[in-house]
C-alpha cells in the first residue's frame, strides 16, 4: 500500500495514497478500531449536501470566492451519487459529537475540490468546506436530513405499499363471516375483511404518527457553530443553509429557533423513534397475528394459507414456515432495543453539547431501514400472497359457543351464561342447550342468532 | 368481619358486608393477590365518568328506563366526587382486559344505584350498568380518558409553570456572559440567559410533542364491544357516549373510526409515552446541568447557587445537595423503564384484544404523575431559587482559551490552534501567547476577541 | 392534627406529635411531594436490622454506652417486627443517596429508644443511631439485606412450590405422547410431559441463576461511611457489623472488600435483577403456551384445560379466560421495563457515590415481589389444575406430517419431502401419500413410523 | 456474473457460479432483502466448529462414511481458518431458528468437501453434513459456541489488560490525597489511588459475573434435533460431540442436560447480557469520572490529565476533548438497547421452539465485541496515559470544608455542622471558623483535622 502524508494540528500521518480523506480522518480510523458498524453512508450524503448549502450560503454572505464554491459544490454533487462511498472509513464508535465524520468530510470535499478546481491544497478543510460552521452545528443537521429522507425515500413508499395491499385484502373478505378471539378463547364473529381493518388501521395510525414526529426533523440546527451562539457564522447563514437545502432536497427544512436546544437535545429524535416503537408494536402484532392464523397445517388454527418461499427445516421435510413474521417480529425487537438506546443516549447531554450523537443516528437510521425493508419484504412475500382457507374458516365459526352473546338483550347476561355452560359442559350445539334450558324456542334461537347481524356490517 | 353473600355465574362468594362491591371484585381480590399496586383511582374515576355517559346513551336510545339511568348517573357522579374510592380493591395484575375492574365498578354502581333508588338488586352490573358495553372496549376507553385527563390536570400545568420560571431566568441572565462547554471541556462564550433559553425550548418542544400526541387518546374505543363489531350495542352508541363525555369533562372525546384497531393496538399510548420519554430526556439532561453548575462549594464548578432544603449528609455536617435534581433524574430512570413495558405490553396483542391493558395503563398514569409532581417539585424547590454566582462565572469566562476561536477568520484555524496550545503549555493569558506568536498585535486581539460579540445576542 | 417542634441543623420543623420522626424526615415530607411510592418497608426493616448490629458493634468498639445500645437495639427489634410501620412516611422520589430515610430511621430509633430507656432525647439520631455510619454505605447495605431477604423468603419458595407442580405433572404425562410445534407449525412428536420438563427446566435454570447472582448481595458496603474510607469508623466496624448481621439473620453477610467500589457500583444488583429478567422471559414462555394449549375451548388448540377462576367476559357469556396466564405475563412486561431502570440507574454514578439508591431498591423490591406472588399464583390457580385433552391431544398428534421425519434415515430428506407435501395437498393421510410415491411399502410405513419411537423416552 | 443451477425441495434457483452456497441459501439471500446486518460471522465459524465436530461423532457412530466424514472435516477446517467468509451472505433477518444460515454452512461445507472428496455432489447437505442434526439444535449450540469464544478471546483479555493499567495507576496514586465528591458536592478526603481501586474493583466484579454466567454457555443444545427428543439422532451423538468440540477449542462444552429446554429457553444468554449490562453500567461510571476529572482544562475541575488524540474541533482551535470516554459510553448506551432486545427477543418462545435466535446472537455478540474492542481502546489511548494534576488536586483538598466531618466524635454533629456553615457564610477556612465558633482551640483543630488519617490508608 502507498502513503502520502497529511498533517493536521497535531501533527503528521500516513495516509492511503488512493484516498482522499486527510490526517483528521486517518487519526480516527486509527483511534477508534471498535466494533465494525460504519458510520450510516446516509449521514455522509446528508453531509455532502449540508456542505454543498453551506457553501452556496457562504458564497451568497460573500464569504466564499466563486470558484471554491463551485468546486465545493461539485465535489459534494459526488459524493451525493455515491461516488466516493469508500473513502468515509470510520465507525460509529468515535468522538460523540461525530467531529470526525465532520472533518472526514470536510477532508474528502477539500482534496477532491481541489483536484477539481485543478490546484493544489486550493481548499482548506476548515477555514472553507467548515466555513461558517463547526461539528457541533452540522452533524445534528446531517442526522436530522438523514433521518428525514430515509423516512421518505424508504419507510413511507412501504408502509403505503403494504397499506393497498391490506386495503384489497380487507375490501376481498368484508363479508367472510368468522370467529372471534379474545384472552385466545373463542369469541362473538366478525369478518375477516374487519379483521384485516384493524391492521390496516394500525398502519394508517402509524403512517399520521410518524409524520407527525417527522415534522420536527425539518428544524436544524446550522447555524448554532460551536455552542449555538452562532460564532463566526452571520445571523443569517442558518435560514440560508436551510432555504438552499429545501431547494435540493425539497424538503421544507427551517433553520432552529433554538440552537442552544437544538446542539444539546434530541427530543425531536426520541419522539420520532418513539413512532417506530409504536409502528414495531403494531407489526409484531399483525405479524403474530398471520402466523397464529396460518399455524397448522392440521395441528393449529389453520385460517389463513400463507406462502411457501422456502423449505422450512433441516430435518423435517415437507415443512413451510411463516419466516417474514419471524423476519419482521425479530426487526421489531431490535426496534425496542434501539428505542431504549436512543433514549439513554438523548438523556446524556451536558451543557453545550449532547456527545452521543453517533449513537443516536445509528439507531434511528438502522430502525428507519430494518422497518421499511422488513415491511415490504412481509408485504410482498407473505401478505400479497395471504388466502383464506374458507371452509376450516366455517367450520370454526358454526360450532362457536360464543354466539350466545346475541342472546343477553333477550333473556339476559346470566341465563346466556348458563346456556353457554351447558352446551360446554355436554358437548352440545349452542342450539340445543338453548332449547334444552327452556329459556327460548328453537324459532326464537334461529332468529336471534344469526352472525351476520353479529358482525355491523 | 362481617359477610354478606352475593353470586355470579360461578356461583356464590363471600364479601365485606360493608363494602360496595360484589361476587366478581371478591373473586378478583381473592385470585389475584400479587404485590401491592393497586389499579390507579383514576382508572376508576375515568369508568364513573364512562358508565354515566353510557347510561345517559342507552338513556336516549330508549333502552334504559330513566329511573334506572338517573340512579346510574348520581352513583357515578358520587365515585367521581371519590367518595368511594375504597371500594376498588383490585391490583394491576390481573385479567389483561381489565374485566374486573370493569366489573368491579358495575358492581359498585349497580349497588349504589339501587340503594339510591331505594330498590334491593334494582339495578344489574352486566345487564344494566354494562349495558351495550363489553370490557374490552370500556377499559381502553377508561384508559384514554384517564391519561388524557392526567395530563390535562396534572403535567401540562406543571410543565407551564416550569416554564415560566425558566423564561423570568432566561430574562434575568441574558446579558450575564459564561464561558460554554462542549465535551465537558472550555469551549466559546455565551449567556447564563442563553444556556436557560435552551432548558426552556426543550420545555417548549416537549410541550409541542405531549399536546400533539395527546390527541390521539381522545379516540375512544366505546361502541366496539366485544370484538369491535359492536355486539349488542346500537350503531350510534359510540358516538352518543362520546359526545356526552364531552359534555362532562369538557375534552373532545371522538369514537374511534376503527374499533378493531382501539381493542388489539395501543400505538396511540405508546406514541404518547415517546413524549414522555422526550420530556423525561430533557429532564435528566437539565437537572444534571443544574447539578454540576452548582457543584461544589469550593471543589467544583460553583457557577450556580441553589436553594438548601435539607441538611445533605448524616455523616458530613453542612453539607447541601442538590435533592431536587437527585428526585427528578431517579424519575427520569423509572420513566425510561416504563417506556419499555408499555412498549412490549402494547405489542403483545392477538386477534380481537390486547390483554397487557392494565399494565399499560399502571405505567402511563405513573409516569404523567411522576413527571408532573417530580417537575413540580424541582422547580419550586430549586429553579425558581436558582442563582448565578457571577464572581465564579466572570472568573472562569476570563481565563477561558477558547475565545481563540474569534481569531478564525482573521488568522485561520491553524494559526488559531497555535496560539490556544502555546498559552496552555506555557500557562499564559491567551493575549499573551496571541503576542508570542507574532500573528496579530496586541491591539488586533483586544479588537477581534470580545465575549460580547461572540455570543451573538 | 396535633404537633410538636423538632429542629435539625436548618432549624425547626413542626412533626405531627403522635409520630416518631423527627425535623429531618419531616422535612423531606415536605420537600418531596412527588407520587405515591413509598420507600419500600422492605427496606425500612433491613436498617432496622443494620441499626441493630452497627449498635452492638459500637457496643463491643467501646464506643456506645449499654443502656444506649440496649435501647437502640430493643428499639429496632419493635421496627423488625412491624410494630412502626406508619412511621416511615417517605416517598422513593428523594435525595438518591437515601439519606433521608436513613435519617427517618435514626430519628424513630432515636426516639423511640429514648422512650424506652426513659429518658428524654437520650439517644440522638446522628451522633448515637448513626455512630461509625453514614447514609452512603448504610443505605447500599439496606438494598442488599432487603434484596437478599426477600429472594430467600419470598422468591426462592414460590419457585420451589412451582417447579414441584412441575415435576408432578412432567411425571404424570411423561408417556402422553402429542405433536410437537416448531415456527407454531406441526413438527415431529413429543411426550407432554416431555415439554413441560422444558419448563421444569427452565425454573431449575433461574433458580440456579438467581442463587448464584444473589451471592453478592451478601457483599455489604458497611464500614465504608462517607465516602468509602470509612473515616469516622473504627477499621473493624463493617467486619463486625456483617458478623452480627449473619447472628441476627442467619445469611452469611460479609463487609465487601473494597468500599468505594460498594458506594458507587451497583453492578452487583443489575446482574442479579438480570436474573429475575432471564426468570421473566421463561415465565412468559411458559404462561403462553399454557394459554394457547388451552385456547379454544372449540376454535383453539385445546390440548390442555385450565382452572376457570372467574367469569371471563362482562359481555360474552360463560365465557373462561387464562387469567392468571395474563397476570404474570403483565408481571414479567413491568419486569423488562424494571431491569431498563435498574441498569440505566446503576450508570449514572459520579466519583464516590451513586445517586440513584432509591429508584434501584425499589424496582429490584417490585420485581423480586411481582415474581414470588405471580408465580405462586399462577402455580396453585392454573398449574396445579392443569389437565390433558387425551382425546384432542391423540387426534391432533395422528393427522401430522410431520412424522415423516422419522423416514429420513430410510429414504432421505428430500423423498421424505415429497411424500410430505403429496399428503398435504391431496388431503391424504401420510400413510397414504407414502404408498402413492411408492418409495416404501406399507409394511416399512408402519414399521419406520412409529410415533412412540420418535420420543425416545 | 455467471450462475449455475441448484436445486432444494421447493425447485430450482440460479446460483452465482463462483460461489459454493446452494439453493436454500439462494433462495434465503433474495427472500429477505432487509438491512444490513450479515449473521455474524463468528456464528458461522461457530458452525464449522460443530459440523466437524457432528461429522467425527457421526463417523464414530458407524453413521457416516470415513471419505465423506474426512471431506467434511477439511472443509469446515477451511470455513474455521476464515478462507470462505464471502459464501456466508445472508443477513440476520431470515428465519427465525436460523434455518437458512444452517443450510448455507450445510451447503458450502457439502459443495467444497464435494470438491475436496473430488466427487461431484458427494456429499449431501440434509443428509451427510446435517446428519443426526437440526437447525433447532445446532443454531442454538452456535449460539452458545461463538459467545463463549468471543468472550474468552476478546473480552476477558480486554477486560484483564485493563484491569492491569489500573491496578498500576490505583498502585501510583495510592498516598495522593483528595477531595472526595458526592452528589456531586465536596465531601470527605480519599485518595487518588482508593478512587481509582474502586473502579479496578468494578471491572474485578464484572469479570466474575461474566466468568460465572459464562459457564451457562457451555451447555449445548446438540442432540435434541428436530424439538428435543432427538428424533433421528444417537442418544449418545449430543455428549459425543460436546466431548469433541471440547478437543477442537479447549472449552469444557457439555450436551445440555435438557434439550426441550435447550431450544426454546434462552434464558442462559439473558443471564450473560445482564452481567455485560453490568459492565456496560461501571464502565459508563468510569468513564464519566475520568471525563469529568479531566474536565478544563481551566474551567472544570482538572484534577487528572488525559492524552490529547486528535484535534478536538473543527471550529474551536487548540481543543482536546475525551473522545475515548464518548466512544465508550456511546458503547455502553447500544449495549443497555441491546440487552432490551435479547430479553424480549427470549420471551417469545412458543411451544418446541423459540424464533428470536438470529436477533438474539446478533446483539450478545455485537455487545461482546463492542465492550472487549471499546475498553480496549479506552484503555490502549486513555487509561494507560492518565495522569494526576498534583498541584490542582492539592489546591482543591486543602480548601474544602468537608474536612469537618473529623470533628463529629469530639464535639457532635451539630456542633461541626454549625463551623461549616460558618465558613462557608463567611467565606472562612475551616479552621477560622473552627476557633471563631469556640468549640475548639487551634491546637485541637490541628490534631483532629488530619486528612492523611482521615483516608484510612
Amino acid at each position: 500500500m502507498e502513503f502520502r502524508t497529511e498533517r493536521d494540528t497535531l501533527g503528521e500521518m500516513k495516509v492511503p495514497a488512493d484516498k482522499y480523506w486527510g490526517a483528521q480522518t486517518q487519526r480516527s480510523k486509527e483511534n477508534f478500531p471498535i466494533g465494525k458498524e460504519k458510520m450510516p453512508i446516509e449521514v455522509t450524503h446528508a453531509f455532502a449536501q449540508l456542505k454543498k448549502a453551506a457553501a452556496i450560503a457562504n458564497g451568497q454572505l460573500g464569504k466564499l470566492p466563486d470558484e471554491k464554491k463551485e468546486a465545493i459544490v461539485r465535489a459534494c454533487d459526488e459524493i451525493i451519487e455515491g461516488k466516493w462511498n469508500e473513502h468515509f472509513p470510520l465507525v460509529v464508535w468515535q468522538t460523540g459529537s461525530g467531529t470526525q465524520s465532520n472533518m472526514n468530510v470536510n477532508e474528502v470535499v477539500a482534496r477532491r475540490g481541489s483536484e477539481i478546481a485543478g490546484k493544489d491544497h486550493f481548499i482548506h478543510p476548515n477555514d472553507d468546506v467548515n466555513m461558517s460552521q463547526s461539528s457541533n452545528d452540522t452533524f445534528p443537521t446531517a442526522m436530522h436530513i438523514a433521518a428525514y429522507h430515509e423516512t421518505e425515500k424508504r419507510l413511507k413508499p412501504a408502509l403505503l405499499q403494504f397499506k393497498k395491499t391490506l386495503e384489497q385484502k380487507e375490501k376481498q373478505y368484508m363479508n367472510l363471516i368468522k370467529i372471534g378471539r379474545t384472552h385466545l378463547q373463542d369469541a362473538t364473529p366478525l369478518t375477516l375483511g374487519q379483521e384485516i381493518s384493524g391492521w390496516r388501521a394500525m398502519i394508517d395510525r402509524s403512517m399520521e404518527m410518524i409524520e407527525q414526529s417527522q415534522q420536527y426533523l425539518l428544524s436544524l440546527a446550522i447555524g448554532g457553530t460551536a455552542v449555538g451562539t452562532g460564532i463566526n457564522a452571520d445571523p443569517s447563514f442558518g435560514d440560508k443553509v436551510a432555504k438552499q437545502l429545501e431547494k435540493q432536497t425539497g424538503y421544507p427544512f427551517k433553520s432552529s429557533p433554538n440552537k442552544f436546544h437544538a446542539l444539546t437535545s434530541h427530543d425531536e429524535l426520541v419522539y420520532f423513534h418513539g413512532a417506530l416503537k409504536a409502528l414495531a408494536a403494531d407489526m409484531m402484532k399483525i405479524a403474530n397475528d398471520v402466523r397464529w392464523l396460518a399455524s397448522g397445517p392440521r395441528s393449529g388454527i389453520g385460517e389463513l394459507t400463507i406462502p411457501a418461499n422456502e423449505p422450512g427445516s433441516s430435518i423435517m421435510p415437507g415443512k413451510v414456515n411463516p419466516t417474514q413474521s419471524e423476519a419482521i417480529t425479530m426487526v421489531a425487537a431490535q426496534i425496542f432495543g434501539n428505542d431504549a438506546t436512543v433514549g439513554f443516549a438523548a438523556s446524556q447531554g451536558n451543557f453545550e453539547l449532547n456527545v452521543f450523537k453517533p449513537v443516536i443516528i445509528y439507531n434511528v437510521l438502522q430502525s428507519t431501514r430494518l422497518l421499511a425493508d422488513g415491511i415490504q419484504s412481509f408485504d410482498e412475500r407473505c401478505a400479497v400472497g395471504l388466502e383464506a382457507n374458507e371452509e376450516v374458516i366455517k367450520q370454526l365459526m358454526e360450532r362457536s359457543l360464543m354466539l350466545v352473546t346475541a342472546l343477553n338483550p333477550h333473556i339476559g347476561y346470566e341465563k346466556a351464561a348458563e346456556i353457554a355452560k351447558l352446551a360446554h359442559k355436554k358437548g352440545l350445539t349452542l342450539k340445543e342447550a338453548a332449547i334444552e334450558t327452556g329459556y327460548l324456542t328453537a324459532e326464537q334461537y334461529d332468529e336471534w342468532i344469526d352472525p351476520a347481524k353479529m358482525v355491523n356490517l
